[in-house]
């Protein structure tokens, strides 16, 4: 039986219960919606925790004033379904006004790391992911959270505000999971015509051609894009918005391929946006790989 | 023995440790130069609290580049033998360094809340101080923490701040500690010179004559306000900074004073800047009570 618990003080009650008792406590934050990604995340929190707790709240923090907080899908009965199945023990699922019983005034930002890519195009996206992370790691203390490496930006945001803030807990980014054609699985993908689906796979397809520029040794970080984006340009529904090679610390974009590095891309179908990313290591300086085809 | 913890490793072993044993933790995070208001803070932390612990840290994101943070008195085995006497559990007196392994990105920010009063002189301070004051609380989760009414702005700041995020703790706000001649405690007033300190004791009398006005019955801010700055720049070595009434909450100005508001007064003398406030408040609207004095 999956517990599902709806105010601030139930959750604490909740945890505070599993910890006295010994327990470990693993958090899978989600705006419900839930999807293979999320449950990859789940599954990992089970192996790894004694008790598995899952949030689903759709946070208007994260929402711009034009965006799709209103239009963003909600199915409860479906999410609760899906997780009881997996073995999760609890659900929270706050009403906004339980999150935000007044117009906040203190939030946690994220710096520089929320003001490029898509906090560029998002201003305050960042603020509101870090803010209500941080509410729901102290309303629910997890031993252990787990995030998706499709959301790059949140992952390395959110690491680096565990490790500022000193939050007595661990972070664990798990590998991105993608429909049969490539396509990272997103709650946003229901937004899309049956055009646009079939064309979405392009994300996944870009990066796979920089992944295989990057091992083919090309270093030069501009020469990837500008593949990249003509790629992206030729398909008809999208319209690109970034491809970007950075450093996976900093987020700071990289000229020279000389390190493991984050390639990644954000494309709008329509007014959908979609983003996807791999970490890319260059090979080691060893003689042109394709070299060797031209060989006998 | 009074502990003296140095790594974050120690205090959150100390924390667990009590904790587990199900001990009630009550913190007093100072940045030193121990003095009777900090004392107070401590003695109402021993009260209500099984251990307590001091922190011991000048926190260098909460002082400007051109504010006094190399200056800042420092005497850490003077602090340690008082902290002692009182019978505190433990200090945790980190290094810059442990606190502040690298610069970091992620911020506690205090929005509008911090932007005013000192905030607009001293920009930045208060997210240094909301940061600080977060790491803190997760390296040494106290069920209780206490700072002092005589920095107002922090203290409403640090109380939404808990209130925002969800921090797991009560804060208790403490009464100022004054000096017999009304100057409020502080550790900046060792910088006053003889004749700047005989002087000093304006912040107080301003506030007295405030509270005197509005227990009169004056009930418009304005009024109160000129003649508490009349009464500051009538001292010689004083510079007035502000003289502000607002509510307790939000820290916005006042116009009427309706019910209980914040009076806070900012001077400078040469270089040191001190502050100080009363929260007043009105008479019920009843005859004058001056009124009566006329009466036979």
């Amino acid at each position: 039986m999956t517990l599902v618990l709806r105010t601030i003080p139930a959750a604490r009650h909740w945890a505070q219960t599993e910890r006295t008792s010994g327990k470990t406590i693993g958090l899978v934050p989600t705006m419900g919606s839930i999807h293979e990604g999320h449950l990859s995340l789940v599954r990992r929190a089970l192996q790894s925790c004694d008790r598995v707790a899952v949030t689903i709240f759709i946070n208007p923090l994260q929402f711009g004033p034009e965006e799709d907080y209103e239009r963003y899908p909600r199915s409860f009965e479906r999410d609760r379904s899906l997780l009881e199945q997996e073995g999760v023990h609890a659900i929270f699922s706050p009403d906004v006004r339980v999150m935000y019983p007044s117009p906040p005034s203190t939030f946690v930002c994220a710096g520089k790391l929320g003001e490029t890519l898509d906090g560029a195009a998002r201003p305050g996206h960042f603020r509101g992911v870090a803010t209500v992370v941080a509410k729901l790691f102290h309303i629910l203390p997890p031993d252990r959270a787990f995030f998706g490496q499709k959301d790059a930006q949140q992952a390395v945001i959110v690491q680096r505000m565990v490790r500022d803030l000193n939050f007595p807990l661990e972070i664990e980014i798990c590998p991105t999971v993608r429909e049969p054609d490539g396509l990272a699985m997103s709650s946003r993908n229901v937004y899309l015509s049956a055009a646009e689906r079939a064309d979405a796979n392009i994300l996944y397809r870009s990066l796979k051609h920089a992944q295989n520029l990057i091992r083919s040794g090309v270093r030069d970080a501009a020469t990837v894009i500008i593949e990249m984006q003509e790629m992206i340009r030729g398909v008809h529904s999208a319209e690109l918005v970034y491809a970007s090679i950075m450093d996976l610390l900093s987020l700071e974009g990289v000229r020279e391929i000389d390190r493991e590095v984050l390639v990644a891309v954000a494309v709008r179908f329509g007014s959908t946006r979609l983003i996807d990313n791999l970490i890319v290591a260059p090979v080691p300086s060893e003689p042109h790989p394709a070299g060797k085809r031209t060989k006998k």
